[in-house]
């Protein structure tokens, strides 16, 4: 991960946001290639999702919604986190997050540890808990650690427990709900009626619009509405750089279906559809898992979720949800707003409130997937690189052309003359500095699946070398022939 | 405009945000159409700002910054618009949109008329200044009232102007400055400290990244940086449709040169660059005029400042600014974060801060010029139409497939066909449903540039029909020929 992390800062992937002023925890900005992967990936979804689909249509909302569509959703009630203070540090923790244990010597509890979830938080429950025992005048063996959620713990022990911060027991406060999205007010005035919400997810923007929608394409069921757009969650702990920040970008679509369609079926077909997605842009499926929620932990209204899980470095995550949702949200909506948000089967003659399910992604978590997938390091020639095996389809340099010398114009110009023709169809490069080994590591770095060279031989006959990132095989090839490879390798 | 708004209405292009819950003052939601149109408005910008020159990378950073650079940049300050409150209806005003009059009989000040900024705001002044002098027993002739700003009243007259809303002279409050950031909260108290703002332009963000993309991607002077993204402004008056709306979207750029560069030539090419873009998206060259701000009214710190003006169904307004700003925003960010922004020039040896020629566009605003300039109603063979002439390049559907009967398994089969090719590449529809004629007009109205019939020749030859919009000419044209056609004609 640190490896990953030096490279998107050093070559202008990602940055955290406002860095000169010290940054802000949570928020990230993308640079020259971080944006350009990015866009890729949101435009490889869209033109999957929507373009290249008969049933599915887009549309692009705003941020800020009336305030009634989340109290009608629930999430002005319900959206939180339990959250837990440490009086003496007034640092904040979630309490979901934290794990605690007794320490128990000779089956006396001899007091608590408590750490925060992390991949090595039994190693630190250990040390914190051999700490302590040393401090007591106790003799015999510590008694293997059960770390347990503090949330689970009941109130008479959440007094005993140590904070994490300052070590002191008791110092905890108990867990209270704090609600995660950002409030604003609109308008000049700043009291209960003109508060407003940055949206915690932009599922509810299509199910507001769904009538007008319905209206202006005249679809019959089923077919689906897809957004691409941020999204904002006031995280009490961001963590795991761009993986949980408190702004990302999801990609959401609804699927909306009959109430006596076979849900379990279309289900398990989004479920393969989003999983050959990732396959389809690069993600690695070895890293790639499925997890599927246990029935009685779904909220009341759903009836089955499955999450495509992937193998970050710190953990096995999910980057994925697809949710049969029932029609639990547009009931809502129009009981809430009064309005019908019924839609009229004319095969069936009778009307409904559709069904719908939902897939549902992070545009910043797939972009770390495809960064972890992508990355690598190998050695060519007895030279080793750093290389990102991106696929050419979300590659944020398609293609990097380099003439072989500086000094020779007629050279220069047919290089110049290629670079001109790939950039009017994709984002490429011209690089003429340096050796060209040093000109391959540098594309090899950034994910360029193709580099171009024209020497001296392309000026007799026309052709360049193509060098492929991955094999760093070299052939040559006629000029005229570029468009055309790069075009099949990035629609492959 | 009215038929703009309908249109976009029932195509589904623009619906009021959350309009299910009576809307939200100054929100709009891009529905099917209306998205496509934008995606492909922001892609062109895109394509020929950052990917086809050599000068300029992209970035995209966070909606929520750090504080800091607010007030660094002035706006916590300064990001105000003068607001007038009717203490008697409780409507607010920005008082530099109130125009008031005082209304002279015999060169007696009888009274004062107060309207809001119109193309009919002359009228209803006058309407106003009729009613109050029948309503008192003066007599003589009204002299011609000339309407002048509220904000420019002195204060004893601003007790003697009616309020707009009640009429009731003295109402309204004397002019007060009212900030146009939206605030919120980052974590999870809510204090002075914890304050933040969603930008109100993309700008900044692309300043205070300025060192680490200049680090991770070494190009010289001059070169750019651009940046799409929303940005939000807490307007008192939000209005004219999407011209003025409080969230919307920003396409802007930051062109970086030496401090002894010839900023004038610059800028002046950077307003015919600009303006030929405009132009070659279709907006109608009539409808486009320039505006050079003059001198004296500049910000402090700019040196030059032109607008690009479209005339919009509710007057000539500013679609574009082009600024020369100096090396104000990076100066003041450098004192403020103490971190150097300076550029280390190898040409002459010496370090300095930049200074920059910034075009900045609202994408709501080029999207709603480029509807209001193809909007047209014409007549076809003696039948009225309603037709959108969009350039191929940003249509929403570049092309519609028709089968001339269902009935005919081959013709189908034929259409679905090149349906299905098209869509690998294009948003294209497929429409079966319907004589041939209204399955034209449907497509007109959206501004589909291409229609393509299968009939029973299809079969015999593989020839097609392909319908050109404008000219509703059709020509048969061999199937496999329709993809490079319709690729010249978006990148033409």
């Amino acid at each position: 991960m640190d490896e990953i992390l030096s490279l998107c800062r050093r070559r202008g992937f990602i940055f955290p946001s406002s860095e000169i002023y010290g940054g802000l925890a949570g928020f990230y900005d993308y640079g020259p290639l971080g944006c350009e992967l990015k866009k890729n990936i949101r435009d490889a979804w869209w033109q999957d999702m929507v373009h290249r689909r008969d049933d599915i249509v887009g549309m692009d909302g705003s941020i800020i919604m009336h305030p009634g569509v989340w109290k009608a959703s629930g999430h002005v009630d319900g959206f939180s986190d339990p959250m837990v203070d440490c009086r003496e540090s007034k640092m904040r923790y979630r309490a979901d997050q934290l794990f605690y244990a007794s320490v128990e010597v000779d089956r006396q509890i001899i007091g608590y540890v408590c750490v925060l979830e992390d991949s090595s938080m039994e190693v630190a429950a250990l040390e914190a808990a051999k700490q302590l025992k040393s401090k007591l005048p106790v003799r015999g063996e510590l008694q293997p650690l059960q770390l347990k959620c503090y949330m689970d713990a009941p109130e008479t022990v959440q007094k005993l427990i140590p904070s994490p911060a300052t070590g002191t027991p008791g110092a905890l406060t108990p867990p209270r709900a704090f609600n995660l999205m950002f409030a604003t007010h609109v308008g000049a005035v700043c009291d209960d009626a003109s508060a407003a919400y940055l949206r915690p997810e932009t599922a509810q923007g299509i199910f507001v619009n769904f009538k007008n929608i319905l209206d202006s394409v005249h679809r019959k069921l089923p077919f689906g509405v897809a957004q691409i757009g941020r999204a904002f969650r006031n995280e009490i702990t961001p963590r795991n750089f761009i993986f949980r920040s408190r702004e990302f970008e999801q990609m959401e679509l609804e699927y909306f279906i009959g109430p006596d369609a076979d849900w379990e079926d279309l289900h398990r077909q989004w479920v393969e559809e989003r999983l050959h997605w990732h396959h389809s842009i690069g993600i690695r499926p070895e890293l790639l898992g499925l997890q599927v929620h246990a029935k009685e932990k779904l909220a009341h209204y759903s009836r089955a979720c499955t999450d495509i899980t992937f193998r970050y470095p710190f953990g096995q995550q999910e980057l994925e949800g697809i949710a049969a949702r029932g029609n639990f949200d547009l009931t809502r909506h129009q009981e809430a707003s009064g309005k019908s948000l019924e839609y009229f089967d004319e095969e069936m003659r009778k009307k409904y409130i559709p069904h719908v399910i939902e897939p549902s992604v992070g545009v910043d978590r797939v972009l770390l997937a495809v960064l972890c997938s992508a990355y690598g390091r190998d050695k060519i020639d007895g030279e080793e690189r750093t290389v990102l095996r991106l696929h050419p389809r979300v590659a944020p340099i398609k293609a990097a052309i380099f003439p072989l010398v500086k000094n020779k114009p007629e050279v220069v110009l047919m290089a110049q003359d290629i670079h001109r023709q790939l950039m009017k169809r994709w984002n490429v490069a011209y690089d003429a500095s340096g050796a060209i080994g040093r000109r391959y590591r540098r594309m090899d770095e950034v994910g360029t699946p193709f580099a171009i060279t024209v020497d001296f031989e392309s000026l007799e006959n026309g052709t360049v070398t193509l060098r492929e990132r991955d094999s760093t095989k070299q052939r040559r090839m006629d000029a005229r022939e570029i468009m055309d490879h790069i075009a099949d390798a990035i629609n492959s």
